[in-house]
């Protein structure tokens, strides 16, 4: 084995990232270095990229981001017990403090101290990447990998989708991302009667006919309030899944949800929302979850099983594969919108 | 329309029951007359039919049983505000008193007050019967009429099933009549990563295949214990849904679930159970619950709508199909063991 | 008894109400007659006697408004099995139209057919009121009058508080009205080890601090975010209980909230509110609830048992007892923002 | 700083203990040494000390038990951070495995790998003892110090009754231990209605009556059954909290719990128990919970806020204090039923 590997870099304070020879990263005693075999490209990798105002607040340069993949164990620190060499992992790239009242309540996903692999630390579009044991996730050898590099946005749609009752029920998604078609299929496969997406995008509204919604609507010309309470009773959706973070998405979703229902908002804003609360919120005494990253780890063990049980087909969101020395591009074309889920293969070999 | 109707009656307080002509019943200012197109037998028909000790301390004859059924509105009270002539529609049967504790707190399906229309009063083994308009449930004729007749026993499966969490988990069954089955069907609609069967009786295990449980286990010659062990990392089941009220049944729902999992008992047993709370109940830390009845309406909502998205091949469980003369023979056909669900039809019109 | 009765009465679409000799109300086979011992004053009968834009849009005079009470059963229809002459008792209001999925899943507090008594059909400033059966709430005589009158807003506030966990939690709550005071006695009997109170008005301010809030603080002076800090541990508390409607109420609520707490809002907003939903709600991972009414009728039955074994101290809150007919002078009171709970007397007997 | 310290030793597999000079036992670099400053003597400890049955199967001797305690910080390993020199703890004695499904998912209170400190390894009837930091609670200094050494017994009994609702609700609570007298006095703090208080020997209510049950009842002469139900408009109670482990007790929790109800059994039994699981759980529709240890770290921060803000008052249970050298003396007081909790301060200095 090498003492480098070949990463993305983000060089300096500015656009842009770099494929360059790093070294491979050092290992602690409670740390695992894993080997990459698939990475998975997030909207948070095209901030970084750009160099927008959120990455400009919260990136330190140079830095390895990539916070989706799978890979192989290949070397561990003297403490790991619960890892070999070769195990399948993916992990948890939400590192909690383990301290915080958070943490110990079992609340690690809004853990207030949290740092992010990929994000605050060097994460996963390298040949390897090292995690600490606490986060490892252990994989099936069954499960594909391009499943196993794509559990941190699956694990937001299950999160999401199960942070209330779905079974039985009419659930309606607003903004159809890559987050926005897994939680049609994790929807569908935990009983919902029914599933809409809500979504301007032509591209997205047809990977989400692909993932078995039973209506992709768009909003700039489907009377969407309309037609979802003609197909529940004049009630509206028991449960809306507000994905896009757009205020027009969102809006929509205050005026779908039915009384007593929920909404749970994973989309982030970058304006201001208005409501009023009277009418949106307490007549119709509805629910308003903010739903952020993965438990820790109930999200994982059922997304897991699911995967195993092969209750979820989330092919049609991968729509690109890449080596890692076209990670440039792969940023171009995810500005197209016409991608959804692009997979990078740093080791080369798919 | 004729003042009479064919109808199953138990006449006296002996085993046994007549198909005779009966006087069409009466119906008060709430209530509604539905013509019965189909109704289905339940095991409890077969207490009354043989006058077993349970049915001669509950039952009050004459009485037309059945209480699992679908039909037609054919007239109803003047306060009656919500149906109309030609509805199609089925009934929740426990008519629950409105007025106690459990009534007024949403727990009406365990109210202390209940009358069971088809146990306590007359019921649906007949070409007419009469319903309070609080408990008819319309249903879209979408629905198709065989299944429309087994919502009472296909409840008593969602809201077992549903008692708790069941996405990406592991369910076991013990016990494979019509709601165990049921409860299979329903397990997997609700994204149930392993639906477990574990059944005695060989026709009931066929069944329990058919409706696509991943194991279908036999008790007398399987390794229960150690296979959904072995399934499960070790741990257990998730879930374990008790159908049979036999000891040996319910001494396996303790044994294979998980620590921190949950037994739901629906199986009526005729005999004591003897337990270790401590080893079977406080340091697993499980959860023990009693299932009665059908959620009133919370499981009539779900499982509707389960229905009308198709969610649920049932097919499997109907066996056998009657005309109300042949009452008799289907009860010896039940004892048997050989059959799962029987429809009857009482106005003959298949 | 005679044929009329003293009553409150808006006579027009307009500003004021009279009190005048009007017909004792005809009651129906379903109702209960019921002599108004003591009613309570809300601000919703502000604004009708106020005829504000919300009164314009829902009131049709003329009406006897009047929506909080406790008095005497003095007659019923002969339909009525659950009271007897002589009952003392209170109501629930809200008549819920009972045929709703709300009402059928028991949401009936939501029910989006509902009829306000005192509101959309006569009320209690009167010395007679009809109420169904379905809706009467009957009260042991060791609750006193003037508690039993103000069950209404006691039971928004309890159905606030125990819409989560509050023991050994910290409460906040913002605004000090009635409902908010009651919180505060409410959060100390179940268990908070915390109560703030939020309020800019003095009395109120004055009142919280009798009703035993641990800290009463004025947001135009104190620094409440940090002082809300620097008593939790620099967490923030728990659960948050919106109660004043007010922009900078809601904007406090979001501000003093931890991360996985929840929000409950009841207070009635007339302006739209606008919120970072990232910051304010995604990323802390909070729960926001719409809070209508009182549920039907669990919180009626635990706060009747709270009542009953006295562990509510709700006598602060009462600072106006009134004959009916100074009605009018009762308006021009709580105008002034002095007064909280005023009584009225309708038969003169206090 | 000695090098040794006065411990209580088991020395052998036999009945009995020593208090004797031992090492002052080292720590890891996770480790925190504590100063005992007081312990607590648990029934379990008794057993210990008889050698009966089941610390026949679980004891290795030699070995220092407790496992109730508080003391102060005087050394820790250099991995951690979240504790100084001085500061005032105590500590969860569970150490769980931190790996299972059970611990990753926030139910750590019953990891199958647990190991227990004072059980399975050198506990706190010493002058020092070694908590891995993981287990550390540190404590406000205005707790009292006899409060702080049984918070693993008040835990339980906080675990126990927040395990469902209580607000506004009957509790009744069958065995008057320490952890039955505990619940007493945290179902008050948390807005119990009404509490029952079961128990045969005298001593034992005189306790509960102190800790101000409404009710301290002998089920050896009173009619539990029927003065529940004369104090529950015939329902019985809303919760049952088993903390007797005996058969009588356990019979008497089914017979008084309401339909609807839970019983949370925490009491450990020797015997098997026989149960009518039709009549005692289905029909009533009741949930049975086994409840074991304390939630990590959930209920740890319940008690401590109740503590701390004064919310329970638990004087009435401390019935002895003794000096570790008399720990002998300790165990023959425990055995005449006449104490309640023992406390042992090991370094001398009440």
């Amino acid at each position: 084995m090498s003492d480098t590997m070949l990463a993305v870099v983000k060089p300096t304070a500015a656009p842009g990232a770099d494929v360059r020879e790093v070294k491979i990263p050092a290992f602690g005693r409670t740390d695992v270095l894993v080997k990459v075999k698939v990475a998975s490209i997030c909207g948070t990798d095209l901030h970084i990229y750009e160099w927008d105002r959120w990455a400009q607040g919260r990136i330190h340069p140079p830095l390895i981001p990539g916070h989706e993949f799978c890979g192989e164990v290949v070397a561990y620190g003297d403490e790991v017990t619960s890892v070999k060499e070769g195990d399948f992992v993916s992990a948890e790239m939400h590192v909690a403090c383990g301290k915080c009242l958070l943490c110990r309540t079992g609340e690690a996903h809004i853990c207030q101290n949290v740092k992010i692999i990929g994000v605050d630390a060097d994460g996963a579009f390298a040949e390897y990447v090292v995690i600490p044991e606490s986060n490892i996730w252990k994989l099936d050898p069954e499960i594909p990998q391009e499943y196993a590099s794509i559990l941190d946005p699956l694990g937001n749609a299950v999160h999401t989708v199960l942070a209330g009752d779905v079974a039985g029920r009419t659930v309606a998604i607003t903004g159809c991302g890559p987050i926005g078609v897994f939680a049609i299929a994790v929807a569908r496969a935990v009983g919902a009667a029914q599933v809409f997406a809500i979504e301007v995008n032509e591209h997205r509204r047809n990977i989400a006919t692909q993932m078995k919604a039973d209506l992709a609507l768009d909003p700039t010309k489907d009377d969407v309030r309309k037609i979802v309470a003609e197909r529940t009773d004049g009630l509206g959706a028991d449960a809306v899944l507000e994905m896009a973070g757009h205020p027009d998405a969102i809006r929509t979703a205050f005026d779908i949800v039915r009384r007593g229902g929920r909404i749970s908002l994973l989309g982030l804003t970058s304006k201001p929302i208005s409501l009023n609360f009277s009418e949106d919120i307490i007549f119709k005494g509805i629910t308003v979850q903010g739903i952020n990253g993965r438990r820790m780890y109930q999200t994982w063990f059922q997304m897991t099983a699911l995967l195993k049980a092969r209750k979820l087909d989330l092919h049609p969101v991968i729509t690109d594969r890449i080596g890692i020395r076209d990670f440039s591009k792969a940023m171009e074309r995810l500005k197209t919108g016409e991608a959804s889920k692009i997979l990078v293969y740093p080791n080369g070999t798919r």
